[in-house]
């Protein structure tokens, strides 16, 4: 029996740096007082989301893994509470630029970083202008309380990031997101997005926990660059799923909240097994283009 | 605009092969009737599913695809009706049993056939001793009334089955299956099922049309080859979703029906490219293993 209990923390994103890390602290600290052992905070929480824009002084948020901010936070943050914390961040790397994640171990160790392998282009999710397709690949990560997989936001809808993770032997998938209303395409996609990530869980057998950010985001109508004048409004609906992707915990779309669940990570192991999905794969048969 | 009807027909089957041939023509008819274009039975829909024992006999139910019953029979009605009609059927080709999938465009042709590619194993679905996993790959078919991928069964579990179709063009997916009670495990995986196959529609963008059997099916308890006394409750719950893995259409799990769907196949196309999910794939750094 190996217990472990996630957290995935919902909040609005401020104005300053400096005012989401002092929230985020506050909600990583509610987060580990309730006994969560690894908590989720959501996408680039330290700033509203900027690739509503096309702004070239954004670029200078990126910083290297040693400068950001949150990172050298929560770093502390996680060695004092003793809590495994994965913390999205602008990573700056020489001259390339990515959306990352850097994965801190229950120690405050980093034990590394990964960087969001697909990245998306739209009016609102402008993010191939601020972000180089990630490098690393996939990964997973052998943390005090379980070996896990993160994948960053766009990731979350393709079933390779979530059979990848599973494949290096992922216990629970984690996914932190920033994503909200399309004024364009005038859809609500959060059941869609739910669905797309349960069968991730269904399909792979393991829990999957969702973080997104609430509130709208209002940003100055510019012609030049081809916005329009409504903003994004984050829709929340942060989920935790069982190993067979039923919805277990499920947050409001504007509400500020931690959701909370626990797993024993042997349990489901053996659930995995008993079901031969991994047994049954014929990675030769499968299509790659 | 390209419209088309689709019906996923959920029955029992009895006996005979001639008994099941004639209830699934007289349910096809219906179906036909009511305007649907492309009318999806379940698996191995001829015979009660053998597969539950271990019977060397059971061998000789397999024929070429040339001398299958069902096949046969369904060539005329598919041309007498101007219908579109997957028929499972156990294969043998030469040495080797297959567990396939004729597709009979509406012209009664025989587009190809399809072989089963993920075999299950469990004390009730001990298909891995009566078929040869596939060797055919993943197919889609440019039928009358549009492109389609069609998985047998337990490929349904699997997120390679789906995107393989997907990326080789297919625009609606169809899983024929038999898939009940699970007596050893003692769970009920209706719910489990259907959120694999939500999350193939959702990450895909297309709707996946699922026909089960329903029905008890009683074995005949026999120790030397492991069987148990209890035996199959195939669980129905058929059901169709839209291109965002939302069900529209769905039945129970004792109810002998016809589900119907109509989808715009120009609308989801036009849909599919707005998301551009296949356009941000990045499959060199997906792992094959």
């Amino acid at each position: 029996m190996r217990n472990v209990k996630v957290a995935a923390v919902q909040m609005s994103c401020l104005g300053t740096v400096e005012e989401n890390i002092k929230k985020a602290d506050s909600l990583v600290r509610e987060a580990s007082s309730n006994g969560a052992n690894i908590i989720l905070l959501s996408e680039l929480f330290e700033r509203q989301y900027f690739c509503q824009e096309r702004r070239y002084e954004y670029y200078d948020y990126a910083k290297s893994l040693e400068e950001n901010d949150a990172v050298n936070h929560f770093k502390k943050v996680s060695k004092e509470l003793g809590v495994v914390l994965p913390i999205s961040f602008y990573e700056k790397d020489g001259n390339v630029l990515y959306n990352s994640i850097a994965i801190i171990d229950a120690t405050g160790e980093v034990l590394g970083v990964y960087r969001k392998t697909h990245i998306p282009d739209d009016h609102f999710y402008q993010e191939k202008f601020y972000f180089t397709p990630g490098d690393t690949g996939f990964k997973v990560w052998n943390t005090k309380f379980g070996k896990i997989g993160v994948g960053i936001c766009w990731d979350q809808w393709f079933p390779e990031t979530a059979r990848a993770m599973a494949l290096l032997g992922a216990e629970l998938l984690f996914f932190p997101t920033a994503i909200g209303s399309e004024p364009i395409l005038e859809v609500d996609s959060s059941a869609h997005w739910r669905r797309a990530m349960q069968g991730h869980a269904a399909s792979n057998l393991m829990p999957v926990i969702a973080a997104n950010r609430i509130g709208k985001e209002e940003v100055i109508p510019c012609k030049e660059n081809g916005m329009q004048s409504s903003s994004l409004e984050f829709y929340g609906s942060s989920f935790i799923t069982d190993n067979t992707g039923e919805i277990i915990e499920s947050a409001g779309k504007s509400e500020e909240v931690i959701l909370y669940a626990s797993f024993d990570l042997d349990a489901l192991m053996e659930d995995r097994l008993s079901w031969g999905i991994f047994r049954d794969r014929r990675p030769e048969m499968y299509i790659m283009k």
